[in-house]
C-alpha cells in the first residue's frame, strides 16, 4: 500500500475551497483536479457568501505527493483558496473504530441489581459450579482475542504492538460486520514465544476463540501449534489459514474453469514462509499430490542443507518428483502457480513454460509477484490479492464464518477437515452459471459468504468430533 | 447477595401462568402471590384461548426456596398451570452483556480500503514514525482493561476467571452508561503476582488505563505497586481506591451534617484489607490526623508481633495515641467509625461508647458489619454498602469518572491528589440545601456525578503534572 499506481479511496483527501461565485469557476476546479490525475468525489456545500461558494471536495488520490500537487493546483486558480485539506482515512481513524456496547440499559436500580451487584454474585456461582456454563452466561461464547505483536503488520514488517493496533481494530470490526462476532484486540508489547503462549493462555477464559494476527515466521508456527495443544478453544492463524482457505476455494472453481481435477495436477508455490506453508498443505489435504515449493534459493528440496526446521518438513512433504534447480525449473509443465513472494519472484517469461490452460495466482501485496498486465493474455484464470483486478484473494472471505461457525458449536479446535470445509463453501457460492475466469471467487460483500462458511465450518466440527453442547440454562 | 433478607429485582422471576378466564382468577394468583411475600411486578399477556388466559408475571423473591414457595402457591390454585418458571437475571445474562460495536459500518470497497488495508497501513506506519498518535488513532485514547484473577469475587471469595467474567462485564456497562469509557474485561488463568504483572504490561498497549478489580489482598498490593511503577498508564484498584473515595466523599458530607472538621477527628477502621487501607491513607490525605486500625486480633499498634508487612506499614501511619485492646477500646470516644469487615465485627453496644454525634459506615456486605437497624437510634449519621438504606456507599459513584477524567487528559497516573479532588467532587453535587442525615451520597444514577469527578480529576492530574497533551492529527 506504499506503492499504489492508481487513484483510491484508501488514499483521499477532502480539501474545503472558497470558489468564486461566477460560472465555470467550479469547473475550473474540477479540470484542474483531473488534469493532475485526482478523481473527483463527494461535492458538498459548507456555506455561500457574498461572492464566494466554499466547498468540501473529496478526491481519490495515489499517495502523499499526488495529494499535494492536486491541491496546489486548485490553490493556483485565480480567486480560489485552499482552506483546509484533511486525510479522510485518517479522519476515519480519529479516536479508533470500535467501542464497547452494553447489550441492556443500566437505567434503574433494578437493572444495576441483575447486571451488576447483588444480582451478578448468582450468575458467578453458577458459573464456579459448572464452568461450562461461562459458554451461556458470559460473552465467551461470541467473543474472539484478535491477538499480535506488530512483528509482520500487513507487509510492512515489525512496527510494534501500538502501530498494529489500526489494522486489529479493523478487523474486528469485520468480525462484526460479516458474521456478528465480538472480537477485541491484544497487541503484546513481546516478541517471546514462550510469552506470548503464556500470555494468551491466561486471558484465553473470557474469549471463545483466539485469532492470531501478523505475527512473523517461524514464531508463529511454534506458537500457534502450542496453543492449538494447550487451550480448548480454537486457535487460528488467520495469516496461515485464513489465506489458505481462500487460495483453495480459489483453485476449486479455477479448476472448474479449466476443467482439471487435482489429480495429477501440478502446483507451484512461490514463497514458503507462514502463508505459502499453510496454502500448501490445504492443497495436499484436498487431493492434489505434486506440490513444489520455490524459496529465495529456488526449488525447495530434501538434498539441500540451507534448510531450518520449518523448510525441512516441507521439503519432505513436497516436491515428490524430487525436484531442483530455479524457479523456471519448478514452473516447467506447473498447471498452477500461486505467488505469496515478493515482486518479480515469478519471471514473466516462466509463465511461458507452464502447461497450457495455466493458472496463476499472484498474491504479493501491493505489487505482485508478476505483473497481471504482463501475463493476462498468456493465462487461463488469474488471480490477485488486490481489489482491482478480478478474483480478489481476500482473508475476509474465510476468517468470520470460520469463526461463527466454530463458535456456533463452541467448537474446542479447528480442525483440516473444518477448514476445507470452509473453502469448499466459499467456492460453492459461485454457481456453476455465474463461474467464468473472471468470477472464481465470490465478493467479499456477498452476504451468503459467512453463511456458507459458518454452516459449512459448524458442520464439519460436528463430524470431527470437536463440537460442545453447552448446559440449556432456565 | 447469597443473604438477603427482602424481596428484590436482584432475584426475581417470570412465572408463565395459564389461568382460568373467570372473574377474580388473577386476583387468587395475586393474592396467593402476596401471601408468600412475593412483590407483583410486571404482568404481561401472552395469549388468550377459550376460558384460558396465558400470562407471564415477574416477581421479586428474596431467594431460590421463595420462587419456589410462590410457584408451588400459583399451582396450587384451582385451574391454574404454572408452564415454566424463569429467572430474569439469568435470563439477562444469556449470551453475555456487552458487544462490540463498530463506529462506521464497512458496506462499500471504499469503507473496506479506509479501515482496512490498504488504507489502515498509512495510519499503521504514522503510529510506528509517532507513537503518541496511537492517542488519537486508536481506541487506546477510551479504553480500559478491566483486569481480574478472580481471587476475591465479590464478597464470595476466589471463583476463579471464568466465574468473574459477568462482574467484569457488568463493570463495563458501568464504564459506557457513566462515563463512555469503552471498558473490556480481561480474566487471567493466574494467580501468580509476577505473571499478572507481566500480562498487564504486555497487553497495555492497546489501553489508556488499567482498572484492577476482586484481586484478593495482599497480593493486589503488590501487583498495583508494581504495575503503577513501570507503566505510563493509569493503574487503578477499584476495589481499595474506589471505596476510598467514596468513603471520603461521605465522611465529608457527614462532617457537614453534624459540623465537625477533620482536625481533631478521631476515626475507627475496622478491618484493614484492602479496602480498609486505602480508605484510611485516603482519609489520612485529606487532613484527619487521628485513624485507629482494628483487625480480628483487636487494635492495630506498633507493638504487636503479629503483624506482616502491610499492617506493620499501617501501624507506623496510624494510631497516633498508641491505643491497645479490642474494637471497644478504640470505639471508646471515636466520632467515626468505618466497617469495611464481617457481620458482628462491630459490637452493638461499642456504639454507645462513640462520642456524640457518632457518624457509623457499616460498609460489610450483603450482611453489615453491625445490624443498621439496631443502632440507626444511637447515631447521627449511618451508611451501608446497600441500596435498601439510605446513604449507599457504592463504588460506581467513583471509578466511572475517575477514568474518564484521566482518559481525557491522557494521565499517566493516578495520584492522591486525583482520589482526593474525586472524592470532593462527589460530596459537591449534593448542595448545603439538599444535604442531611439521610442524604450524604448523590444517587449513583445522577449524571452530573461523573461529569463532576472527571472535572476535578482531570484538573487535578494537570495541576500534579501528570497530564499529557496529544498531537493534533491531520
Amino acid at each position: 500500500m506504499v506503492v499504489n499506481g492508481h487513484p483510491s479511496a484508501s488514499y483521499s483527501i477532502t480539501i474545503r475551497l472558497d470558489i468564486p461565485q461566477h460560472p465555470g469557476a467550479f469547473a475550473s476546479v474540477a479540470t484542474a483536479i483531473g488534469n493532475e490525475g485526482g478523481i473527483l468525489g463527494a461535492i458538498d456545500l459548507v456555506r455561500t457568501a457574498a461572492n464566494v461558494v466554499t466547498r468540501d471536495v473529496t478526491v481519490s488520490c495515489t499517495d502523499e505527493d499526488h495529494a499535494a500537487r492536486i491541491s496546489a493546483a486548485c490553490a493556483a486558480l485565480p480567486g480560489v483558496v485552499v482552506r483546509s485539506v484533511s486525510d479522510r482515512t485518517f479522519r476515519l481513524h480519529l479516536g479508533g473504530k470500535i467501542s464497547v456496547a452494553p447489550k441492556v440499559p443500566i437505567k434503574t436500580r433494578d437493572d444495576l441489581s441483575m447486571a451488576y451487584t447483588p444480582g451478578v454474585g448468582r450468575i458467578c456461582l453458577a458459573i464456579a459450579e459448572d464452568p461450562a456454563k461461562a459458554w451461556t452466561l458470559t460473552i465467551k461464547r461470541n467473543t474472539v482475542a484478535v491477538v499480535t505483536d506488530g512483528t509482520a503488520v500487513l507487509g510492512l514488517g515489525d512496527l510494534g504492538p501500538a502501530a498494529a493496533m489500526p489494522v486489529m481494530e479493523g478487523k474486528a470490526m469485520l468480525f462484526k460486520e460479516f458474521a456478528d462476532v465480538d472480537a477485541w484486540p491484544i497487541c503484546l508489547d513481546t516478541k517471546n514465544p514462550d510469552e506470548i503462549v503464556r500470555i494468551v493462555k491466561a486471558i484465553a477464559p473470557g474469549f471463545g476463540g483466539i485469532n492470531l494476527e501478523d505475527i512473523s515466521a517461524p514464531r508463529c508456527f511454534e506458537i500457534e501449534a502450542r496453543l492449538r495443544e494447550e487451550l480448548d478453544i480454537p486457535v487460528f492463524h488467520d495469516d496461515q489459514h485464513g489465506t489458505a482457505i481462500v487460495v483453495l476455494a480459489a483453485l476449486v472453481n479455477a479448476l472448474r474453469v479449466v476443467g482439471k481435477s487435482p489429480d495429477g495436477l501440478r502446483v507451484v508455490v512461490v514463497g514458503v514462509g507462514a502463508a505459502g506453508t499453510a496454502c500448501t498443505n490445504i492443497i495436499l489435504a484436498h487431493g492434489v499430490r505434486d506440490v513444489v515449493g520455490v524459496d529465495e534459493h529456488g526449488i525447495v528440496h530434501a538434498g539441500r542443507d540451507d534448510l531450518d526446521a520449518a523448510r525441512r518438513t516441507y521439503a519432505a512433504l513436497t516436491n515428490p518428483r524430487g525436484l531442483t534447480g530455479s524457479v523456471r525449473d519448478a514452473l516447467r509443465g506447473a498447471d498452477v502457480v500461486i505467488g505469496l513472494s515478493v515482486p518479480g519472484a515469478i519471471p514473466e517469461d516462466g509463465i511461458d513454460l507452464m502447461a497450457a490452460n495455466r493458472i496463476v495466482f499472484t498474491l504479493a501485496n501491493p505489487v505482485p509477484d508478476v505483473s497481471p498486465e504482463a501475463i493476462a493474455s498468456k493465462v487461463a484464470v488469474l488471480a490477485t490479492g488486490r481489489s482491482d483486478y478480478p478474483n480478489q484473494i481476500n482473508n475476509v472471505l474465510a476468517f468470520p464464518g470460520v469463526f461463527r461457525g466454530a463458535l456456533d458449536v463452541r467448537a474446542s479446535t479447528i480442525t483440516e477437515s473444518m477448514k476445507l470445509a470452509a473453502a469448499v463453501a466459499i467456492a460453492g457460492v459461485i454457481g456453476a452459471d455465474e463461474l467464468g475466469p473472471e468470477y472464481i471467487v465470490p465478493s467479499v460483500f456477498n452476504r451468503r459468504v459467512s453463511e456458507a462458511v459458518a454452516e459449512a465450518v459448524a458442520k464439519a466440527a460436528v463430524e470431527a468430533g470437536v463440537a460442545r453442547r453447552g448446559d440449556p440454562v432456565a
